[in-house]
């Protein structure tokens, strides 16, 4: 059974606290919007799928046991409104919270003008609308890991691959599974992974914390290297391809993701080794046209020269630390593995509209 | 005043001790072969070239002050070659403190047999050797940092440069000045230098630690990056050149430093910028013809999943934490700085051969 950083059914929510880990292993049970946004605001979630995900199952969890409207459709709709507003409030840069806010805020607008529409039926709709959310997000990374998989083992021609990532792009950053550590789930299942390297991750070490747990947690053959031992494990241990997440691909396939991914694109291709980056497409945004136009959030220096508290650094030097670089188009080699397919750099947004038009 | 990490003169030796820094900037005595043994074995010095000066000095100081040896020459002779085989067990894998033992052993024992040898002159010629050490090893590296500034001013062709550096090559390296670091101090000195990027050099932080701690002491304009930062600093800061030192450079040019070097190199070879190894003569060893020679360490775990005692990665997680790399001659694409000047790869052998032949 893979990792579960939600456990959800109909009334009851639990997440991983991920502040905890990889020490610890706590589920804590989040029984309203208040808490809901409590752990979005604490990181005891992270990952911009899984905050979203959390925010409305906490809104579904205190609608299923707020029940009593006094038939009041008026009352619930504003409930659902300021519940997720509210929820946006936690962590103000996550997008996926604010377009599921406003997605949802649609949706029970359009719900309660419906012929014979009730507070009963309308709370129903609610819950089951955060429910499918859940069942998507988890749907598409089984599609994402099953499109990449399958890929890489036909281009690859071998019976057992060795794949290389970085940061967490697992359970921990999405409903459940993942997108490029889904991938690697995937190949797992199929038995055609012989080994896993994955990066640290500096400076957040997402890598040495939360990918490292998951794999020793599915019991994946698998190897914690610094970021800059990369290109020395392409060369030394027959790496056959590296898969990466994204936090945003462009128009042009242009990729946005945690620093150090731009790194392994150049490591990858001096390799001749095949780059893949692996995103459902809610997070390919076709509004832009090239990477360029991407903002790069640039994060404290403490992240930096900081360890667990303590100054690692030197006092008095400057630091610069980007949360995220780009990856230009041609160094994904690979290509973009989507839930609708892999598509090379260029035929991505041909693909991905014929796709969602289809929808 | 360029950083002292060894304070000599003649009956006094005092070192930085690096355990310390950069919290803390304390010298400490060594009055005895026994007090540098224990300096050199608690890593209060590292550096191959300073481990074997300190070493040496410890053992100058001691004769210096012992003074009476009721003019036994062979007694002599026997304090300086046991003293030299007490050095070498301190840190057995440091190659320069046998190689200094092996010629400072052979240099007494010749010194003893010259007419008119007495215990008084043979004492004065083994200290006199110690400090030509010292002073042959800093005049050294400013050859290093005078050639490898000017050969990339002339290269760049611009008024001012920006380099980015990995590891720690200065002062806290050597016997001071430095030989990557040594190139970042020349510019400096020529007013030629705009900005250093020094990486944090993981697992063992020397960068963020000791670097960073050089260039602040220095007011030498710097910034710190995470070692994943260095292809995406390259792409947005108008790096001029990368200067990396070198533990070892075989007779093709062929480099094995801290891991993390041949990363460097590629992604500074993908955006068309030169990258140049400064390293001493001594550092070279042309016996061997090719990297595939170099037999590279590991280190333990520990050093990769643990930050000042505390573990950060997931525990079970499998580590590989191979201490160097070895980076291809063709991707050395500034040259190889050395005190005689700066050479292609394919020069070296046969530069090295003629500059050494003419000592």
């Amino acid at each position: 059974m893979s990792l579960e950083a939600i456990r959800y059914r109909r009334g009851s929510l639990q997440i991983l606290n991920q502040l905890l880990l990889p020490q610890q292993s706590l589920y804590e049970e989040i029984g309203s919007v208040q808490q809901g946004w409590e752990a979005i605001r604490a990181m005891k979630v992270r990952g911009a799928p899984a905050i979203a995900i959390v925010g409305c199952l906490s809104l579904a969890v205190e609608l299923y046991h707020k029940g009593n409207w006094e038939q009041s459709m008026s009352k619930l709709e504003n409930f659902v409104l300021d519940s997720l507003n509210y929820l946006v409030s936690a962590r103000p840069t996550a997008v996926n919270m604010a377009r599921a806010a406003q997605e949802l805020g649609h949706f029970v607008h359009q719900e309660a003008k419906r012929d014979g529409a009730t507070a009963e039926r309308l709370q129903e709709s609610v819950i089951s609308w955060a429910e499918a959310m859940l069942d998507k997000d988890l749907k598409d990374n089984r599609s994402i890991g099953e499109h990449g998989a399958r890929h890489l083992l036909q281009q690859a021609g071998q019976d057992k691959v060795i794949v290389l990532t970085h940061c967490n792009t697992g359970s921990l950053a999405t409903a459940g599974y993942g997108t490029a550590l889904g991938v690697i789930r995937s190949l797992h299942a199929m038995g055609r992974l012989e080994h896993v390297y994955c990066t640290e991750t500096r400076p957040y070490n997402q890598g040495a914390r939360l990918t490292a747990y998951e794999l020793v947690y599915e019991q994946i053959p698998a190897t914690l290297i610094a970021d800059s031992m990369a290109s020395f494990t392409m060369k030394e241990k027959q790496v056959s391809a590296v898969f990466v997440g994204a936090d945003r691909v462009v128009a042009n396939g242009d990729t946005a993701n945690k620093v150090g991914t731009y790194q392994l694109a150049i490591a990858a291709k001096h390799h001749g080794i095949p780059f893949y980056v692996a995103a459902p497409s809610s997070s390919c945004d076709l509004s832009l046209e090239h990477g360029g136009q991407i903002v790069i959030e640039e994060r404290p220096s403490q992240e930096l020269t900081d360890i667990n508290g303590v100054r690692v650094a030197a006092p008095g030097i400057g630091v610069w630390n980007p949360a995220f670089d780009v990856t230009p188009h041609d160094l994904l080699t690979g290509g973009i593995v989507t839930e609708f397919g892999v598509f090379a750099p260029a035929e991505l947004q041909v693909a991905l509209t014929q796709a969602m038009s289809k929808k």
